[in-house]
């Protein structure tokens, strides 16, 4: 499955070193900025992202209980990530370890995405089965089997470059802009095409692909589910460019802001990979694509949860640069950073709120609440550009007009600097640079990408929340409301209406 | 206890009617507009407060399980109001009855400040107890037995009417300006002051005094909690006025917007009113005045999830008039009650997230979440107004210059308004114009006064919220998180440092 | 042209009180809540309306400079609001004249309908007669110099009830649910119809009708422009209702908040009312309809400045209130005065500023910067909701529970209120009731219609704004602005392209 | 004056091309990300900066009547930047050369506060004169008449370091922590000390030194105000770095974004330089440092028009980008590219306001309104940032996950880039990537930093803008107001007491 002997020698992947061994000697074919590069690992530009994930393994050896689960499968302790939800606890305790990792890394640990994608799938096989006899549920359960034994990281490509987005993916005139089957064997499936944007791509074992969108029947080819092994033949990863991404080339430090962890997204372009029957979980069932994008989106829209994580380190940052700026007791201030938390909390509420409110579907698995997942999301497109706005704010002009630390070190400047720049006495220069850095790289830089420009588009961007806002909103139910007692409908136990959304709100 | 016959004939109240009946023959001093009231019951400008208030019964019939329990003390069904939370279940159960009662009146049902104040009450009288070897605690169930028989409402009494704010109440030129015991015999206290703005007082059975912020030691008169009769001695009520509160002596029932339904603050005068020390719950420990008002708030803060029902109505108000405008399919319509959703979901699903992550107190009773509860309340300082003036939008111009319904009802330019005034052929002139008067109603008029500005200032101003937010806001382990990925400090397990906020956050 | 003896011998108002006077013993069949209104002038619910229009008046009086300009047509001083623009600074100067009547009043004084549609009259007349060689612009300045020379009130009505919105004027079934020409003499026309919501029409002397959108071929007869008296024959005024009206018939003064002044807002319905030749400016040329109600609401959108005066007394209300509240010295408390100035002033600088970058028409009349005027007014439909919720928030919970001034003036429980709503020593009770008064009035009661119902929907609601902004914001400009910047175009001589708004962003 | 021959040979600059080899063979001590920088002009991270200086003289000679004038100093026609304002006429000519500015560099083109400074001190040496019988005024005409002669570009350096915010500069344990003279002599004074983030410092022939504060008489060594050309003795430069700064050096021209224009900012350190007599214009007037801050702060505030051209660059490029995915017809699209246009041109309208608004001072240079100045950059702390985050919205996630250049160069992958970033077809791939980098350089790259940090931080952060207003919001007339309709105080002709901000309002 994967021809890296460290990790097949290594049953089980434990640790964060463990897990940073599995990924060395793989062959994988990626691009960075027209390179090829054949030890990701230890590439510095990508090295923090891997870090990233690393800290996932780290976090459940430190924290068993918020970060692990014993597998049902195995019955051996596993990341959390691997875990199928079955109550609504067990999707709070998710929030509750991304919000963690958020501020253990401050910025994406990508491992969302596959957590998501699979439990959405759990209970989508388990309905497409009742509907027409396959066995794609009991495939996927052994497949999961497979990953809970490895300790595996699983992600899931989804987001198809799209083309023409007036067209369905069969109207395209290149046929390959959205992932299909181009061939057909005995064994299995091939695919072509390309998922744009994959978080932690390279830095899964696995990635589970699916559809993006609604299908129709002439979409039968793109209705196409399997999980292919990372380093599966006919991949090419062509890495995602980010902001101040060479900083890390640099050799230093300190302008990196954030040197040890960054996210990773990359454009992942198939050609005639090969998915073997026992990877696959929809082969041709257009009719459930959009349930799958709908239930994956539920789930992962409360999962920018993880962005107040990412936020706590953010508002840290700005109480630190005030203090040492020695302003920290100016009321304006502190009510930025109260105003900055207010926010914060916003996200972290409306997720686990979403979670508390799942429900169980027929597989058994739990799946939160659609309208406060989308309203957490919505809230995720805007909040994060505030708070960091407020945190450019607190940081002062230095954000963005700072000498470099090579200045810093330098023989013969370094002293300028150093005298310059200094603020509360209780601080040194350096330590000072290095908060209006780590601000830098989240509101401008490296991580601003995550904490920024994910939260916008990741799971769907602002526009996506609104129609599905728009179709649970129960309007019916709430115009009734209003005539009831603007005197033009009369009463009644209206609760035998309850449908939707507020049958969940008012279950007992 | 109380001179009303009907009362005590009824031991226990069990539906609406009953209860409105339990209102009658009072021996009560109410001033409404300079004139004294001997029937509040029957007094058009008072009848739709009460009728708020008799819905909490009738809603326990309809739907048991949501709006009534089963007593501990007398192991029979009475309302929710009255319940200790035992749980973070039964607090969520609390905030789902008050969505419910917000959607089926369409303002302020009046009974929250007593369930908060001797939930808060029930936990502070056991470390008080504790603290200093007093007995409040038993006092307080055998007072909780009786109200529990008899299935009363209890308000809570606690906005001194402060004078000068830079002063502590002994500090004052007016000693009264702050509630206080004036005289202590053998049988108990008697006290004078001014409650102002006080929800539902009128339509209570009992109001349970507390102070109304941190107290000194040269403030022990102030630190008096107690519980009294609303029919006891030495008080005198002052109703307040509210917008178009006339409206509802005008005959007509749509100018009213909401005819049947409103809320109720007065002005409650204490002079020398007598608490025995059966109906004392605090006298004197001035050290504990300060965790009551805080526990207080934090349960009351998320209390105003009840906003999110009243706003289902205003959002299918603005529904019922663009559809009667025949404009429901416009783009930016359908995007503006989305938006109005988005808060509105807000509002409730924060709510909830302080109760869900409630804990338990020594005294086995549970409380809410502070900093989510905060966040909550202050997003209802501010969501509501919007959700208003996107009603107002879409209800066009008419919302304020709409004729009334005597000229609508008149017999020779009433043909002119129908003509006029029509929209949709589907709906009659008349329902157009009473759609519109609620959103007036809810916007400008007697429910705006609950909606808005109740939402503003009830259980504390913005400001109320943005300390309380600063103080659980653990700038210091935020700090730490920035350090640590700025390089300035070392990781290690952040558990162990683990207290306040994020304590309850990360308790799996 | 009028009935009323007093206004032809007084052959030109002047003062207030002659304004006032010339309103007297006019027959004009008005309803106000079910009731024929013989006297206008004393009815309590309308004179604050009429001292508002008065105002108008004194403050010619008390500064020409500001109020009055020297008719160009009679060569004597009269009101500006009756002034044709000739410049830039004209129309700079009505924004300050509302500036101040906005102050004077706290409310709206109803002349800018009046001033705007003639203005726009002006030049559209002129390329009227131009296109089609007629003559309506030479009638109009006759018209203009009859007003002048007795320095009449002149209000336009344009906003028709407009029955299903997605129907031209001809398909309505009704045909009468735009005001519409019933007939044609040889000595001018009848019409018929109705006009909502029309501000101050009661307190005009002379109403200007014209069309209120776009009209196609077969809407010619809806293509009437015409000014008749107020007092034709066959009008009839159903008087709207507003929030708190009544309390101008209880005979106290400080209910009403504010007691001298209010707004005015009727329904006007036409029944075969007649239209000499002398007074038509428009007749059947609906191909300049849509010009004329643009050109209107380029002037009428930015005249919403007016605004900017009535936030003026709104903030002073709440500086008033925190000074005898005693909190006037706390950040917050600061802070937010600066946040509603900061949002009153821009609505000021953006109205003012379209002003400014106003423009000549051909006739020689001013025109105003469309794209400003439309972000002015787009302001208002939001910025006054803002200042009003934080009036309340200075407020406190008072503004909308206090007890009636019949309280407070009752003898035997007025010393009860004076005892306990005293603030500040150096103030009295009353003073501060009055200021709550004033902040009710203006955010929930009677002119919260003008400062926030109307700011949403006068002059075009909210979409209104976004569709003209839309319509004015020349992407194709923007876009090679940055297709040169991104390389994809060559630079060069941008002047040469510049049309639309950039036209006169750029012009020197 | 200045060691470069080419620029004594060539007495005037007229040209972009002239000024650009002005700059070379000047002897700078600059450092660069711990480099010495010998010829900044060629330096590919340094150029962009340059070339946006150059655009200035460009503009001038394509649309002379907008950005230039003729010198009442020299009778010859100048760069605009070098005019002292001697009209509200001219100020408004000043936005309209930087919004159009903004338009061709979509960045910083860094010469606005040299001109805000010398009209500052224009009117301050002025008044200093008038005060204490000095001759500064007469000196900095003198000065003036030599920039104007060279056509020169003037730097102001104003903000230093600043140390411990708490102190005053005297009161610091570093004196240095404020520029100051350390010694006096026959010729002049020398200066030590340091300014942060001088915006195109490097860039200008002459630096006016400025003090950053209100001063007291302990602080009389640092109230010096000289100018000094930049290649005086004792001067180091340390670049400030900027996100992506590096991408200059990569040889690309796609990642970039915008290849040909950014901005600059640098640390400047004073080492006992030298300023003679002659261009000294304040030496220990301690009392007026506080009004030139304060004067200079006032232009400069509304010198943020620029942003106003800058985003209509961004806006361009998100409308470019939506229609090169084909969504340009969408009701969401549509109406964020109104609100993105609202408010940009909220900045340009209360910046020309307060320009319009502007009056005389006694020196006869014109100064802008005040009030109006701070409510237009307090805009542009918050509005460039909203602007941004919608361009994310519009732009999708390849804004920041998109491949290299290099990427799509590539021999081997470039053909997979092209065919799956394909977006509408009349668009080529590498067109669509060139707005997409366009975007990010203006979000989150090396633009981002003038757009959006340098609109936070330049001319005073958020709080400096809200004292102002605060103290500018005339609260005594506003409360009068208000006073006056609550029935408090009478009425009377408020005119005679106008004063501050309101009298600028109502002059005729």
């Amino acid at each position: 499955m994967t021809k890296n002997p460290e990790i097949d020698n290594h049953l089980k992947i434990q640790t964060g070193e463990d897990y940073i061994n599995s990924l060395r000697n793989r062959d994988l074919l990626i691009y960075l900025m027209g390179e090829k590069i054949v030890d990701p690992v230890e590439h510095p530009m990508i090295r923090p992202s891997i870090n990233a994930v690393a800290e996932t393994y780290d976090l459940a050896i430190r924290e068993p209980e918020l970060a692990s689960v014993i597998s049902p499968f195995t019955g051996e302790r596993i990341s959390r990530f691997l875990h199928i939800v079955h109550s609504a606890a067990d999707m709070v305790l998710q929030n509750k370890m991304q919000r963690k990792l958020g501020q253990n890394t401050g910025t994406c640990f990508q491992r969302c995405v596959g957590m998501d994608a699979f439990n959405s799938l759990y209970s989508v096989t388990f309905e497409i089965d009742e509907a027409h006899q396959t066995s794609y549920h009991v495939k996927l359960k052994e497949f999961l089997t497979k990953m809970h034994t490895h300790n595996y990281v699983v992600g899931g490509a989804m987001t198809d470059v799209k083309g023409d987005r007036s067209l369905a993916p069969h109207q395209q005139e290149d046929p390959d802009l959205f992932v299909r089957i181009t061939k057909r064997t005995d064994e299995g499936v091939y695919i072509s095409g390309a998922k744009a944007h994959q978080t932690g791509c390279i830095n899964s074992h696995w990635m589970i692909v699916m559809p993006t969108m609604r299908l129709g029947e002439n979409d039968k080819d793109y209705a196409i589910v399997g999980a292919v092994p990372v380093d599966a033949k006919g991949i090419t990863y062509i890495y995602g460019r980010q902001s101040c991404d060479t900083r890390s080339m640099e050799g230093g430090e300190i302008d990196t802001g954030n040197n040890t962890y960054g996210g990773q997204e990359a454009m992942v372009i198939f050609e005639d990979t090969f998915i073997p029957h026992d990877h696959i979980f929809m082969d041709g069932e257009y009719d459930f694509a959009s349930l799958l994008v709908e239930r994956f989106t539920t789930y992962h829209r409360r999962s920018y949860v993880c962005k107040s994580g990412v936020g706590d380190v953010l508002i840290g940052a700005a109480a630190a640069i005030v203090e040492m700026n020695g302003v920290e007791k100016a009321s304006h201030i502190k009510d930025k950073l109260v105003q900055m938390t207010h926010l914060n909390e916003t996200i972290y509420a409306t997720g686990i709120a979403s979670s508390y409110q799942g429900h169980q579907t027929k597989s058994g698995c739990y799946l939160c609440d659609d309208m406060l997942a989308n309203v957490c999301k919505h809230h995720v497109t805007k909040m994060p550009y505030e708070i960091a706005r407020l945190a450019q704010d607190l940081g002062g002009g230095l954000v963005a007009t700072m000498p470099s630390e090579k200045d810093l070190k330098h023989p013969e400047i370094g002293h300028l600097i150093d005298k310059y720049l200094k603020g509360k006495s209780s601080y040194t220069t350096e330590e000072r640079m290095r908060v209006l850095r780590l601000i830098e790289n989240m509101t401008l830089g490296r991580n601003a990408v995550g904490y920024l420009t994910e939260s916008m588009h990741g799971a769907g961007s602002p526009q996506a929340q609104r129609i599905q806002i728009g179709r649970a909103m129960q309007l019916e139910y709430k115009k009734r409301l209003a005539k009831v007692l603007a005197g033009i409908e009369n009463a009644g136990d209206t609760v035998n209406e309850l449908s939707g959304y507020f049958e969940r709100v008012f279950k007992i």
